[in-house]
Formats: C-alpha cells, structure tokens, sequence
C-alpha cells in the first residue's frame, strides 16, 4: 500500500532534506527513522522537493510503500510522537499506488521573506533573512517579471546541480512590501538546486539600485551562473508545498485543478 | 532627554517582561542592560503593556530619560548589539517629555494563534498553541462578541491581577480561520492579567461545543473568574502592540488617527 503524508519543518537544526550519513541530521532521515519505529520495519520516502540545509517547509508531500497493517491515523499519530519537535506530520492519506511525490506535482511554491530594516529580526528571526540596506521592492517586482515563462535557468543554478537540464516553466513571482518585511512568492513547475535563493540574491541586486530593473532579464539570457548575485540566505526561504491534479484526491492545500501547461519534466 | 523604543521579542526564553532579581531573565532586565551599556550610566524603561513568561511581542513600546549625548541611531543599533538574539530593537525616536509609552496609550492589540488539527506543530512552533479538538471557530467569533464594549472583565481577570479595578474597553475581538490555524485578534484600551489568554480559554471550550455561544456573555456577567475556562498557553499569544495619538509623532504602526472613546484608565 501506498500512502503520502503532509510534512512541516524548521529547517534549522537540519542539514537539508536528504538523508546522507547517520551522523548528519537531515529530515529525510528523521522521517524514515520514525516511520519505521511505527512500521517495525525499515521505510524509504520519496518527497516533492528536496530542500537544502536550513530551508523550512510549510507543506512537504512524501510517500512511501509499506505492507504493515497500520490505517493512516496511525501513521499519522505514531510517525509525529518519534519525530523530533521541529518536523510534524500534518496529513496522511492511502493514495493510488502510481501517485508519486515527486513525478506527480505539476507546481511548486516557495516563499521567501526580507526584513529589510537597520537591526536584525528578534521575533521570528528564525524565519526570516535580514537585509540592512533599504529595497525597492516595486523594482524587485518589476525586475522579476522577465522570469515568467519557460526559460533555461542556468543562471540561477548552483554549480553542484545535477539537474539533466537547466529549462523550467515559472509560473508566477511577485514581491510584495509589507511595512519592514519584503515577501518573494514563486510559483513554478520544478526547481533547480538554489534557483529560488539566487533569484532572490539577484533581485536583492536590483532593490538596492545596483543593478537596473532590466538586468534580470539579461542575466537569464546570459545562462551563466557566474554572472548572477551572491545565494541569499537559506533561513528565510519556506517550501510553501507542491501542488497536485485532482484525480490523486490529495488535500485541498496541495490540490490544483489547472491543468498542467508545462513540458518539460519535474526534477 | 526622552527616548520611545519599538521593541519585540521572542517571549520563550524569558519570564515575562517584568525585572524580578537579576537571576531570572526577563525583557525588561535584558533591555535594560543593554541600554545601560550604551549610556555607559544605569537606564531604566517603562513599556506600553507588560507581556508573561513566554509572551512574545512584534512591537512592544518603552520610554527611557537619558541625558547622554546618544543619537537616536546610536541607541538603535548600540542596544541591538547587547541585546540576546530573541529581542531587537526595531526602531528609535527621540520624543516630548510628556510622552508616557504606558499611559499615552490608547490601544493595545493582541493576537492569539492555535493550531487546530490532530498533531502538534512542527513549523513555526514557538509562535503557537495546539488545539487537538476541532474547534468551531464561527461559533467562537460570534461568542466573542458579547464582550465587545466597555464592561467589568472580572471574570476574564487573574487572581494576581493588580490593577485596582477590572473596567475595560474592548474595541473589537475577531476569530477567524485560515486552514488548520485559528487567530483570535483582540483589540482594546488596556487588558487585566491574563485577560487574553482567559478570553481564548473560554471561547475554546464554545469552540469545542461544550459551552453554547450565549455562554461567553452569561459568563462576562458573572464577573466571577472562577466560573471561567483555563488560561490558553502563553506561546500563542503575541502583542502586536499598543496605539498613540498622532500628537505623539511615532511610526505609523503604532499611530491612530481616532480619537480615544474610553473614558477609563489605562491599567
């Protein structure tokens, strides 16, 4: 039987999704670890979006296979007792076994928050990326525009990607003020490795006046990574969740009903 | 010289805003200190309302006298530095002596988040309560109206409550539901101790069906806290912060254009 859980975490104490070495602490291995104390037996997951160290996640959506007899309540239940207190799973369902966590989202969201301010955050500092220098945020969102689309986002990719290709369809970003925060929402078909933290840094280039509105979209043209802004912080980057079709009968949270424009292949 | 403060902080670590002995950590102890190393001279503060053990605030307002020449930015940035990472200062002016962050007040707003589903939280933790039982948050927003208006909240007050009597006004209350989260914002003139969290106790148990809607008012007319709820856990609760009259010349966060209809007290 398949099942899929709705997973959130604060990716601080963490390095990164993927489970490396048992000496690492990574979510990955925390989430098999615990699933398989309820299983009494070893359990793999396989998520929408590996996230790197210290990226948080609203809405992780994994799935995994196992023939224990243990109804959803219990996966539920029993998974989130032997977690530690920064993971927690949300939701569990019994899903169809072709549904794959990764294979089946059509769309990811990330959300990205600035405190754009002279002193560092003190609430909610865990959450949040700090920018002393003063942004334009209507630049920023004016800049990032050029990004929608399906694009080769090799200037955005980090250099140990190992992505097959570098295309991807970008959906949306906007970025908003909101009195000293600045949030960055992007939605998009899949990721590369650190392309939502360099598009930020690039942007961030934009809002301090260093770089003019239109240099984003001469950076994505270039398809050079070397050209593009410093990776901005991981902290202030949450993996909103991915979204799924219907037909897998998945949460509303990670349910779309449009209908897929993309053609190219997730990560 | 006056000087008025926005503040927060992560309330978790520390016993509430109040200075007891030098032992136990507390807001105003540690802002304190860090303002005194500025000055190079003791520096003491009076807040806009005092939060308990655990309580955060996104912006809490203090008044200090110093007549050390410091300008605004130096305090800023100067008692950032000594400041434990769960606070910061947010921003400085210099104002009119006569301003008082306690009773120039006329507002004070508050915000109560639970997290409403069958696990705890893994996301974002620190910042709220849990709720196992499905709670019925429409049935909680019209409760809560009955104690819209100017009434005696004894009922809603803590046995160490000091204040020399329980008249309050309370401006508005809203309950709202986004998802799995329930946020309860409240605003007012002043709150007794406790009177927040003793509000969200008792609209739990309306939430939850084990009280009717109407019991909230009856309750209000009691004026018997011993017929109330329990006390909602500290860590949902954040003080988003008071309101000065536009005379006062301070940010606009903390700016109200209204004129005060209270004809009591500040606490």
């Amino acid at each position: 039987m398949r099942f899929a859980l709705g997973i959130e975490y604060d990716g601080g104490p963490f390095h990164g999704w993927q489970r490396s070495s048992a000496e690492v602490p990574s979510v990955q291995g925390a989430l098999e670890s615990a699933l398989s104390k309820v299983a009494n037996a070893p359990i793999s997951v396989t998520c929408s979006g590996r996230t790197d160290a210290g990226v948080h996640a609203r809405c992780q959506v994994v799935h995994f296979d196992s023939e224990v007899a243990r109804d959803t309540r219990a996966w539920l239940l029993g998974a989130t007792t032997h977690l530690p207190r920064e993971i927690a799973v949300a939701w569990c369902r019994l899903v169809h076994p072709e549904f794959n966590a990764r294979f089946s989202a059509v769309r990811r969201a990330y959300r990205y928050t600035l405190l754009n301010r002279q002193t560092r955050p003190g609430f909610m500092a865990q959450y949040l990326a700090w920018e002393l220098h003063s942004l334009d945020a209507q630049a920023m969102h004016i800049a990032a525009q050029s990004l929608v689309g399906e694009h080769d986002f090799s200037s955005f990719r980090s250099s140990q990607c190992e992505a097959p290709h570098a295309n991807r369809l970008l959906t949306s970003i906007a970025v908003q003020r909101r009195g000293d925060l600045i949030h960055i929402d992007v939605e998009g078909n899949a990721f590369l490795h650190h392309m939502v933290r360099n598009i930020v840094g690039a942007l961030i280039e934009v809002g301090k006046g260093r770089q003019h509105v239109s240099w984003i979209g001469e950076l994505l043209a270039m398809r050079d990574r070397t050209q593009g802004g410093v990776t901005a912080a991981a902290c202030g980057l949450v993996f909103i969740g991915p979204r799924y079709p219907e037909k897998w009968n998945l949460p509303e949270e990670v349910t779309t009903r449009e209908i897929a424009v993309s053609n190219s292949n997730p990560v």
